[in-house]
This record gives structure tokens, C-alpha cells and sequence, in this order.
């Protein structure tokens, strides 16, 4: 387990890595069907005669495994809360075969005017996969607190 | 069932909208079981004392159903293609009781210089629920093609 960290952990240029997950057709097919449930990202056969060229995952899935990977890669005591996205961007397609993993840095602190204990933090987020292409490129802003008074 | 739109059925000023998708508990639960597991997504009591004061569906959650009901309403006769977003932002939490509509407006049509038969289409979001508050922004950028010559 990680290390929980507070707002006085956190410095411009700190980078984490996370965990590989590894990606099938099975959970690109289930996903779409409830959420993003259009040819390239359901039928790997028809897929090949689509802009696609051949299965790939919704956008909105390789952001919610991407999620997944930086709640556990990057540990704020509180959790990973943010308010959106100043980017996101899904530079080429996810495939079935692909294993993905996040690598994050932090780029900006910025201090609450109002709210003493707590700052904005900007973070550049890339998902890659095992031939380190970049897959997802997506700016977060996350809220961090700092730690408690004893 | 819409019609299929092509290219030349956009205009800038176009509005989409979308079904309602009714929320609830368990639905905001399994998607944070599976891309975001964190307390205030996943235990109503235990959220309570987080920083959203109640459960609350993840952001992500939020995006994915906003998806569905994107390519629900507007109907591209390729499917929504999209190459990432210039902004994404949760002005405010998604809670177990809301019924989540989108509502889209073409901004731009940017013509390819390069493929004749298609263009970029700048399209603004708002993902709303039954008291018309703006749950997510979000501005895709989609692709579009001309109809097929005979």
C-alpha cells in the first residue's frame, strides 16, 4: 500500500506510475453495450470496414480504466477528486490486445485564496500502452487537502 | 428512429436532445466498483462524511451515460467518432436520483483541407438533470462525413 498523501507531501514535478491492466474484447464489447454501444466498439468483424479498421475501445472507456489506474497510483489521503479536465485527448485507438498503465506528473500547485487547507492541483496524465504509445492524454484538476491538526 | 446525418445535414445552431437516463444507487455503486472505487462513490453512509456530503457518481460515470445518450441524439450516419474534448468539466456532483439528459449544439464545421469528404464538427454539451442544472460540460470534437456518391 502506498503511502496516503496530504498537500504537504506534493511537489511540482512529482511523477507516479501505475499498474498494467491488461485490455480484451471481452470488456471493450461489454462496456460499449452499456455505454457506447456503436459497431467499431461491439462487433470485431464489421469493425474492419469501419473508420476504425478493426475493434477499438470507446474514448469514455480507456478514460474510465485510465481513472481506475490513477486511484491507485496516485494516493491522496482524501481521494482523487476533480472538477473536470482541462484536456483529453485520445491521440489513436485502444485495441484488444493492448496493456495500459497511467504515468502522471504534477505541474502546478495552486493555493486556495478562500479555503487555507486546501490547493488546485494540475496534474498531465498519459495513458500508454506496452509499446508506450500514448493512448490518452487528459489534464486533471484535483482538489488536495492538507493533513489534519493533530 | 432519427435519420442518419451527413455532412451536408449539419449546420451550425443545430440543436440535439436527448432521452432521459434514470440514475440510481446501484448504478453509480457498479460503475465505481469497476473504473472508480472510492467511498464517496461506492458507501452512501460513509459518504456522508466526504467531501460531497452524500453519494455522488463518478465524474467518469457521469461522462459515460452522457456518451450513450450522445450517440442516442445525434444521429452521424458513421457513428460519433470523436478525437478527444476541449473541455470537460463537473460543475456539480451527480447524485442516486437524478434523471440525466444532453443537450448539444453544433458550434463549427472546420472542413478537412486534406479529405474533401469530411470535416471537423465542434459540438458544445451540457449533461443535465430534471432541475435543469448542468451536471457536465463538455465540448467533442466529432467527425463527420459527405454522403456517399450513388
Amino acid at each position: 500500500m502506498h503511502e496516503k498523501l496530504y498537500l504537504e507531501d506534493l511537489y511540482v514535478g512529482q511523477k507516479f506510475k501505475s499498474r498494467d491492466h491488461q485490455l480484451d474484447a471481452a470488456q471493450i464489447i461489454a462496456y460499449a453495450q452499456q455505454f457506447d454501444p456503436q459497431v467499431f466498439h461491439l462487433d470485431p468483424e464489421a469493425a474492419k470496414h469501419s473508420f476504425f479498421q478493426g475493434l477499438a475501445a470507446s474514448g469514455w472507456h480507456t478514460a474510465s480504466i485510465s481513472m481506475r489506474l490513477v486511484t491507485e497510483s496516485i494516493p491522496l489521503a482524501d481521494g482523487v477528486i476533480g472538477g473536470g479536465m482541462e484536456e483529453l485527448a485520445w491521440p489513436q485507438p485502444t485495441r484488444p490486445d493492448d496493456a495500459l498503465h497511467v504515468e502522471s506528473e504534477i505541474v502546478e500547485i495552486i493555493p486556495s485564496q478562500s479555503k487555507p487547507n486546501r490547493a488546485m492541483v494540475r496534474v498531465l496524465c498519459e495513458t500508454k500502452n506496452q509499446r508506450g504509445e500514448v493512448l490518452q492524454r487528459f489534464r486533471p484538476k484535483m482538489i488536495s487537502f492538507k493533513r489534519p491538526m493533530a
